[in-house]
């Protein structure tokens, strides 16, 4: 097998950092170039390389580039990627949404490239057929990943009432908010606090969320998404509370996510009685799952990744040894 | 208005901290011991008083004591304040269920003293009127305090579908586990994590809040309720997940909160948009609360405390305060 | 007693919201206003006050302005407060030096109104009698007041050897490094992280701390000052390394401590074997110091103040209840 | 070469922890057993091994034993790992001191094994020559290591003033303080705070400290020593103040540490102008360090590294490759 030439556009921001350390440890990557037009002149972290401006790479340089970029940059970078003929991994929200229509909905403003859409949802648990060989994959956003992933056993077996909603009250570490600095991310705001934000239905990643879920079973009622920050810098904890329908009680549960799950390198499910922590997924490339039964017809779900790795930047390492043929966990065990 | 003596059995754990703290500033108090068999002969921190061992101490040498101590032993230590005709504020789960059996259900030992129950529950917005100048008074758990003051409004208004859930996701600083070392409370245990626990209905604060809640509401669904812990040291927010009734829709929520606390000085209701942080709570005597609707027949409310104040020892003293006829939140803004 | 109409410049930075919320509890100031010109509009939290731009407001509608400004902003108001005849307490740097020449040495940039210097220098425990009735006071910065009052006594004793520095490793909460979000702030950056900045005699609080304590004991060595950003939000801890000359051993430095720090409300030593922590002096208006012998001629002291308390805000009303002959400590106990 | 087999005593214990961790990871260890009695029959994470007690395993199943167990118990058990033919890596501190005496006093009570003394020191960047093909190796403390390789150039060159001390100021996570639950390594006591603890001389590490560091340079002043309690899991600062005497003046020194490291993989001496941070090191194998001269004839030195790492485990697996003649760097890369 050849190795891999791979360049990584935006490679400074947090999930960049973590795109760059894994593929310059990834055994059939030979890591190119990484852009960064804050950081030019200094040294990538873990490697020899120096960031550039992205206006001085060229996407043919690689055989396959990252994008973690801002939405919209990213999706003008996707284009120029796929005219040249290379593959490409998009870590931002641009390629996503299926329809222009349901990006705008989410993003408030028309999509940059429509042609592009739809292109593969690269969560590889639940898609890794459509990702095979692909040349363009979107790699879902951190609160999608670790919320389907914690709900796709109960939607691939059709499980879930549908008048009742899906909640989902979920808690993400500070680098999820991006490196930009802003009140928001100043140390003195977020520490020992704990802050709710764009509750609801507000958040850009219900329309990912809730298209995908659909997918696996249409007869689901909405999903109720409240995220909150979290004075910790990595890790995200989806909490899930759901109602079951009649062809599943609750204590079938624990089966179900063995079964679906059992061959899966990249999800732990915990045993019955074990609660999934923070920490168990942090600096990981894996997601861990634990269910608690709760009375007959319900069940609380714990979800949890490290919001870098198996939610944005291993993930889309992951996809791309699919893109190329390669065993899947390659550089990721 | 005389002056009223105090004593506080468990002035060295968290809430007696701050017990003693609240206490020695009030102006209508005289705080006359606080006992520690850990701590015994130390400077309590605030005073001039030196802890002593319990068993040193008088309850009679007060008009009231505040007992924050470990289950079991409360309610011993409550009989002998009542026959020594001294008034009781209990801040231990011992006084705060109604019968014996259900004492038992959710503690797993018989009470100490069954004759002591009922007793009136100290959540001063919900039951003001059964704590003027009564003799006893069960103080709340941190948990039931700030879910009930959450729901109060809904639950008043018979707002809530009956057959659907109430979904708690509750977050707690590490004070909540207590002072006493254990690994749970290890500072490299908790510090970047987030750890759920007793999950489902298996806290054993469910009991009390569906004890009470039932008082306001007798038609409504079960709790579900999954505590976390939260690498703080202070604050818990109890996320609240409902499904109204056809009584009330989801955009006349808000309205009903601020009715029901428009004349209360201790709980904040936020302008809808808004979101309840911890540190909103954190150190102060309120409980701060924010709803979001979602949907039709959907909401999300967020009702912070801190742990050891609105949560504990403030609500004691405002207890306290009512069962001696003073101005309710004395000592206490 | 007159009540004193105080009003806040730079209201909203974190020294500012400290010194709004001592003020607005003060029991002898009406606070008038208070400035912001990122939040105008907004409400100071604790007040019924509005933040106000400060082109909006006129010195002359209080008998003392506090100016939490940028350096060189402050001096510029600072020079319009005393035309408009008003008392002034500056909390930047521009009025601590005492000469146009040391002020551009440490600020690299001319001073805006040299005609201002000198000014009392606003550390009670050390200047009180410059202090009293004055209209202008310069407070000190939080590292200065920190390091000057774990040196005072040994300056005072003058028993400091002249041929060895003064060592001090200090260690800062991030709301030191001012509110305005940076990538030196970001939540992400600081947590879990500790880092030395401007370490050797870089940083400019070097000369402010030299200029007074060279005042006191004019014989002794260079400071020798390493700073670092610690993942906390408050609290400020110099730690300070002093060889003693032939006048004094490290057996008689607690008794010198205490003969001088004896009558102060505001300082605490503690009894010898106990180490002041930064919580100590957190969210107090104290400086908290201890002290180490070490072999014969050596000591190492630890000096804790809350960085924006007794290191600012806290530390100005002092200067101000000088300044208009109060009791020094009234609204800080 | 043949697989090495090891087994871990006090496998569950922090250190321990990241032994089990960088063995299995190993390429040339095959991990045969880790002990602990608290945690027996739990599985070793990151392992298929499960906790035994150690009274079950036996010696002589390994090819080396590595000790990270309390002092005292450790050296009966390097003993029985002698008499068994083992090679043995002791990471407590009852093979540091040379002498029984040196033991004694600083850990007043008598050696259990004094014939064990003295044993090679494991720090290679300084001992090299003496650990190779040993077969037994005293793992130095983590203070010890942080400051000894902050401070190896200036000794190794003789550069140090006789007439003063060397104050270093120390910061460690809390982990150094060991998994065993206390009050003083409780969440809420550390959170938020910064704890001097065995201030002066008073800390144990300060006899092997000195022992050594008189080894690499005689005529050097006594080592005044402060380590604090600093609330994160993980980390060890080392801030070192030091006088030069004529040998060396302080713009010299840079080139002194990039000539003494500059041919070593697990030390990185920083550009002259950057600061070491406490992120630079923890999860990584390797020491940090930067030197800030200071007026012609002072350096203030910041060393860090990982107390789990470099200051445990990671020094005691470089100690093995070391008496087996491997990669000294295999393994830790």
């Amino acid at each position: 097998m050849n190795t891999i030439r791979a360049g990584v556009y935006g490679g400074s921001g947090y999930a960049g950092l973590d795109l760059v350390e894994i593929l310059a440890a990834h055994p059939q990557v030979d890591l190119r170039f990484a852009t960064s037009n804050t950081y030019a002149g200094d040294t990538a972290p873990g490697t020899d390389l120096r960031y550039l401006p992205a206006a001085e790479v060229c996407p043919g340089d690689a055989d396959v580039i990252f994008l973690a970029l801002p939405h919209k940059a990213s999706a003008v970078m996707a284009k120029r990627g796929i005219e040249a003929g290379v593959k490409v991994v998009d870590l931002s929200a641009d390629l996503r949404l299926d329809t222009p229509e349901a990006y705008e909905a989410s993003y408030h403003s028309p999509h940059p490239h429509p042609e592009l859409l739809p292109a593969p949802y690269g969560l590889p648990e639940i898609n890794r057929a459509q990702l095979q060989g692909v040349d363009v994959v979107a790699t879902p956003g951190c609160y999608p990943t670790t919320t389907l992933l914690g709900l796709y056993p109960l939607l691939q077996f059709g499980a879930l009432r549908s008048d009742a909603p899906i909640f989902v009250d979920a808690k993400s570490g500070v680098t999820g908010a991006g490196r930009k600095p802003s009140l928001t991310t100043h140390f003195a705001e977020v520490y020992s606090n704990l802050i709710p934000y764009k509750t609801g239905r507000a958040h850009r990643h219900v329309g990912e969320l809730e298209q995908e879920a659909r997918k696996l079973s249409d007869a689901i009622g909405p999903v109720i998404f409240c995220p909150h920050l979290l004075p910790v810098d990595r890790g995200l904890m989806s909490s899930i509370y759901v109602s079951l329908n009649d062809s599943m009680s609750s204590d079938q549960t624990q089966a179900a996510y063995l079964e679906v799950y059992g061959g899966e390198a990249l999800v732990d499910v915990l045993p019955l009685g074990e609660q999934a922590t923070l920490k168990q997924a942090v600096k990981t490339n894996k997601c861990v799952i634990s269910i608690t039964p709760v009375l007959d017809r319900y069940a609380h779900i714990t979800s949890v990744t490290d919001n870098l790795r198996k939610g944005a930047a291993s993930q889309a390492v992951q996809n791309m040894n699919l893109m190329f043929g390669l065993d899947e966990t390659l550089g990721l065990l």
